[in-house]
């Protein structure tokens, strides 16, 4: 049986299907075919019964009016780190009054993590999804990297798996306490039996690239174990200092670089001429207070650019896209219909995904009805819950 | 009949009662006792049905249990523009976009407030208390400005008056551009028949004094016609430059002083031996990339600060006070205990409430069930929609 969805009413559609001078594919007093979860077709309103007469007149075509609003699609962050245990708002509040954050918060994450029982982290992951489609959120990537041992690493996979497709092996988060005295047998373990146990579950491996995390040495080895095993690769790097991260990220063919925040001219160039995403992550900046990642530098370079949220208990426990907006436009020399096309195809190719991030013929039929009646209004009207409606393969959530 | 309400599992309670060495009045594993409305006692759960025993043994009381999470007064806005017709999302996309802002942009607001039907103001504002009670407002500000008619403004006042009892006379927003050629006649205008048409639906008046807008001498005469007609004064003052705003609110006896963005010691000393509160609107400052006012200097000389969000279409479209949280944290030296002070006690100072920003017995019981286990987590979450559920005078909105 064919489900067929007409959407009219629709005063800004953001399709990401590009046009003629416009990247963002955006069509005025728009409607817009979802047929089997799928989009049919997305055009003005004015010819919206012919769409259906010729696509969907095999089925009922429920018709719903969303009143002059915006239409977006779904938002997808490329950069999460949702299963975990514990909290730490003392240390942010700490942070903030004054007392510097130091990599050890992240062994007190491991050590909560490892603590939880599976319904626990079950039912909180549960709650961030829930939280994630209350925010316009419809794809999420969800990295390991709270346990850093072998059966809980493969854990926390298996758990990610339960409500993503896309779930990142992050045995290199940092080193746990117990190998402080032997990396190489900590490195081995990731590179062997750790990266067997999660493979199953995983997609992607991802590597923390940082002066005091993994070394470039380092990375390049577990990234080879891990690309050579099946998992493409994405990277933490250059985040606090410059760095090798994304020449790493070239030369394996990653398909992200998240962070980006220090680049070197060869940095920015290397990515232009790569595949390579350059995914910013501005919660981290805003909750540290760090100097943010320039993105006008890198789109002007012609760099493709994803947002994402990195939301996590220590730099960024934010999951909110909106906010990423914002904070790019405000910070970032983004303009609000760069970020929002940032915020959703960015985020799609962060993630090697072309059903997601637009609304084209083709296209998953995830999607955001806004309060609003332009995408500008997502950084024109920050902090505000903008977010009206939200469809995951043509159903509300 | 007497209505009683008790909350339970409260992790952590807000009151904003000054204890010793506690600003905020915090009680942790509380419960809080409604009775008709108001707060009747807050304190240890276990000591709970003792003070049930005692204040409401006449009632039925409705026991609810928030589940372990905070609860705070609610917010308290004490600076908004929000009687207004039209929108400027085109105006904010230019000016991120590399086109400077100029004050003509109220004039443009001017133009679509008086073409917009009463209806029509009507249902945006009932659309902007909505939003409000979402965030968890529950007491706010609304100033007339936007139509620069003697008729006009008493309209905008009787509309702002059937939501809140907080009105405030704007008439010296900006000169209106069929008085440009003829300021002292637009003077009489507002001290004189504007004034009394205004009057009866307003309870404070306003001047906005900045270079551009209106001078110190010109301020001076509006603040002492309306403090004579017996609206005590507000002031928008030391936005966009040093100047005389913080002087003559000081000198005029006002409530708030609002932006306070750039401040000599002087001024900084004449607000700190006043009654007058500092309003701090970082909304403005993230939506015109302008520098953030020092609220860590003002709370350390002795000032009263209050955040609000100065919810406008031109310099600040958002109602957020979370996020005003969250900036306040990030930007201007606050720490979370602090922001969530200024941004429920503060905003009481500020319109001189007693009876709201705090949960001490007495207070009208309007509060916030916050979706986090602390009120820190406002700023450790940036964006996340954490207001759960908002009661205003003991009943949920
Ligand atoms: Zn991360
Ligand atoms: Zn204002």
């Amino acid at each position: 049986m064919t489900a067929a969805l007409l959407l009219t009413g629709i005063a800004e559609l953001t399709t990401n299907t590009p046009a003629p001078g416009d990247p963002t594919g955006t069509i005025t007093d728009a409607a817009l075919l979802l047929v089997d979860g799928v989009v049919a077709w997305a055009g003005p309103e004015g010819d919206a019964d012919a769409a259906v007469a010729a696509r969907a007149a095999f089925a009922d075509t429920t018709v719903h009016d969303v009143g002059g609003r915006a239409v977006i699609p779904g938002f997808v962050d490329a950069h999460t780190h949702l299963v975990f245990g514990g909290d730490r708002a003392d240390e942010f509040e700490a942070r903030m009054s004054g007392t510097p954050y130091t990599a050890g918060g992240i062994r007190r994450t491991v050590a909560a993590t490892r603590a939880a029982t599976e319904d626990e982290l079950r039912a909180r992951l549960a709650g961030f999804v829930a939280e994630l489609h209350r925010q316009g959120t419809t794809t999420f990537e969800v990295k390991t990297g709270y346990d850093l041992t072998v059966d809980g690493e493969a854990r926390l996979a298996r758990l990610a798996a339960e409500v993503t497709g896309e779930v990142t092996f992050l045995g290199a988060h940092v080193v746990p306490a117990e190998f402080t005295g032997d990396r190489e047998a900590y490195l081995d373990l990731v590179c062997g039996p750790m990266l067997d146990a999660v493979r199953p579950h995983a997609r992607w491996i991802d590597v923390f690239c940082e002066e005091g995390a993994f070394t470039p040495e380092e990375t390049r080895r577990i990234l080879r174990a891990g690309t050579a095993a099946g998992l493409p690769a994405r990277l933490h790097g250059n985040q606090l200092g410059y760095g090798a991260g994304v020449r790493l990220a070239v030369e394996a063919g990653a398909a992200s670089v998240d962070h980006c925040t220090y680049l070197s001219d060869d940095d920015v160039a290397a990515l232009a001429g790569s595949e390579v995403v350059a995914t910013l992550l501005p919660g981290v900046e805003f909750s540290t207070r760090h100097p943010y990642p320039d993105a006008r530098r890198l789109l002007d370079a012609g760099v493709t650019v994803a947002l994402a949220s990195d939301c996590n208990p220590g730099t960024s426990f934010t999951s909110s896209m909106p906010l990423m907006i914002a904070l790019a436009v405000r910070e970032m020399g983004m303009t609000p219909a760069e970020a929002v096309h940032a915020a959703t195809a960015g985020g799609a190719r962060a993630l090697r995904r072309s059903d997601v991030g637009h609304l084209g013929a083709g296209a998953r039929a995830d999607l955001v009805v806004l309060d609003a009646p332009t995408r500008v209004h997502l950084a024109y009207r920050p902090g505000v819950p903008l977010v009206r409606e939200v469809y995951v393969a043509g159903a509300p959530v």
